[in-house]
């Protein structure tokens, strides 16, 4: 294989399918990037097994073939060359010889054949999604998947298309993050469950670009997202997703308006109190007109009063301020409401139109 | 004790006292900031017993008092609470109320009798140094000063002050920084041994302004910093230092002129070849009009060609890659010259006013 190729190109070729290489394996194989020149078109691709990235780059082909090469060392040795033409020129051992102005980097590659293909997606019926929407639907729910839950579809999200709405939905036992965002086109119903790995990657590779579209084709076990040169094959999580609608009632005995912001601030502060590890809730009592916050541990004691406004019953309630904390910084409104219904239900934030709602199981508490 | 005073003030004073509580300690009450109020000043001190800082703050006393309070838990909860005025309040007891707007904090502080005090100087006979100067002083040779030596000398650097010149000189056994900078008066000779570890916390205070004054006061077996409102207080290291100059020799058998970037990514470059922890000298064959750089390693080989300005000998010499580079960041030059003597003799960058020298010994290597 010989091609050649501007520095910028590779760079980002490079950055983009990195993000699927294992940072531990066993298979040596797998922490490399495969370069295949076949055809007129320059391809990268990772993959470790349950998620594949493949991206095409701008570049000439000299002569075509394959060659699986270092990922770590190909990432810095891209970074570290000159900004100019790239010529990497592998032998029939896959030895490998890059070229950069002056430079020549010379090492042993790997047969670009013993990689780990990825699964071959049938791109058809696709949906289409703005990668500005993607990327917040993933970002705003992502917190609340599961993490090394040996159930699998605790670690994953639940995405749900149906007519022109999209859902995606993560929950951890103890907390649910719901969000709904508009198609533009309609679609017949689909379900699936993506592992929250997959969807960490891919919201770090969306630009957040209104402007952009991502298509996304889904088969029986796989999904695959076409970000315009890149497409990111993953592997789809089988079984059933719980059922958390039931769990998102509307029903309420205290309503609470507030400044996202100010109780943020507030319940930020209680933490100071926890040294490491330390494991307390904050109070909350909820009157008339503000919410007075405590939080008690061995280190001493954070009270603080906020103002609110409050429809419904008077009530304490306690919960672990990590929780809270999380849910806030992913709401986009500065004027928030949440929903109590007693100290042992679990409370709502949720806005007027449903797009989004976010559940939070309330801890014991002795004050 | 009670005080009030404005959040930004003690901020600013916890952040620069911080940086002398030590990281580890069997001592807790060194792990405090003392707060003291007395004689309508605040001070706030920490000290790790080999290093004191204390620094004044704005504000006002209600009762004059001391206290010690956790260090990491008032950095952090300063840094939280509202951009407002801040009480605290100590009872007899060192019992602590921090208030600020509706925040209430409150949590145990302790006894400030118990803290170790700083030494007093007799702050006579400064010497003054711009800010600028100090900083930069300390920056381009800080690198070179041993980390963990068993000779307390080796992880400390020479400061030495002779009519209106003032040297910095620090080395490790394989490499030395020298640098000289002009003060705005003179001096009477003073040499003392300064330990890296108070350099470096002092590198971090200076602002690096040049219309800013820093008086450094010398006692027997201390020294003491005063930049504006902070006093910095650190022991001396006793003995003799190494007697570098001898080393630091003007005869050569080849001078390099070369561009310091070119150089420094080059240089850069062949470290890619290393794996982590690897040990391998880059090698320069130094020819007319250029120097060949290689790296080999059992992953591969780098070779790189660079145009350079050669006056005397051709020579081929190998070196550790990281000590070229930690010294050719340091340089302001943009052309700089290296002078060669043979493969087994120290290599040295000097400039022709010998504000800067640096000594970086060759390794072994086969071809």
């Amino acid at each position: 294989m010989k091609i050649e190729c501007l520095k910028s190109n590779l760079l980002n070729g490079v950055s983009i399918v990195s993000k699927a290489v294992p940072s531990k394996t066993s298979l040596s194989i797998l922490q490399c990037i495969l370069i295949k020149a076949k055809d007129g078109i320059i391809t990268l691709t990772a993959n470790d097994t349950e998620l594949g990235i493949e991206t095409r780059i701008e570049g000439n082909i000299i002569q075509e073939g394959n060659v699986a090469l270092d990922a770590k060392f190909i990432a810095e040795a891209v970074r570290k060359l000159p900004d100019s033409m790239i010529t990497i020129d592998v032998d029939d051992n896959f030895f490998t010889k890059i070229k950069c102005e002056k430079v020549n980097l010379e090492f042993s590659g790997k047969n670009g054949e013993e990689f780990t293909a990825i699964p071959n997606i049938n791109r058809v019926n696709n949906v289409f999604i703005s990668d500005y929407s993607l990327k917040e639907l993933i970002k705003q729910t992502i917190f609340c998947v599961g993490e090394g839950s040996t159930n699998q579809i605790m670690n994953s999200e639940l995405v749900h298309i149906n007519g022109d709405n999209i859902e995606f939905v993560a929950l951890d036992g103890h907390r649910i993050a719901y969000r709904k965002s508009s198609l533009k086109n309609s679609y017949s119903e689909i379900k699936v469950i993506i592992p929250g790995k997959t969807l960490n990657e891919i919201e770090r590779i969306l630009t957040g670009d209104q402007n952009k579209d991502v298509s996304i084709f889904f088969e029986k076990n796989y999904v695959l997202f076409e970000i315009e040169n890149t497409i990111i094959v993953s592997r789809l999580v089988e079984g059933t997703y719980f059922d958390y609608e039931k769990m998102l009632t509307k029903d309420y005995e205290t309503k609470i308006e507030v400044n996202k912001k100010d109780i943020f601030n507030c319940i930020d502060r209680s933490t100071l109190m926890l040294r490491e590890g330390e494991k307390k809730p904050i109070i909350f009592e909820v009157r008339d007109n503000f919410i007075n916050f405590c939080m008690k541990t061995m280190f001493g004691e954070m009270n603080e009063d906020l103002s609110v406004n409050k429809v419904g019953k008077d009530i304490d309630i306690a919960f672990n301020p990590q929780f809270l904390l999380d849910t806030l910084k992913v709401l986009e409104d500065d004027e928030i409401n949440i929903y109590m219904m007693s100290p042992k239900n679990p409370c709502i934030i949720r806005n007027e139109e449903d797009t989004y709602v976010y559940l939070i199981l309330p801890v014991n508490f002795v004050k």
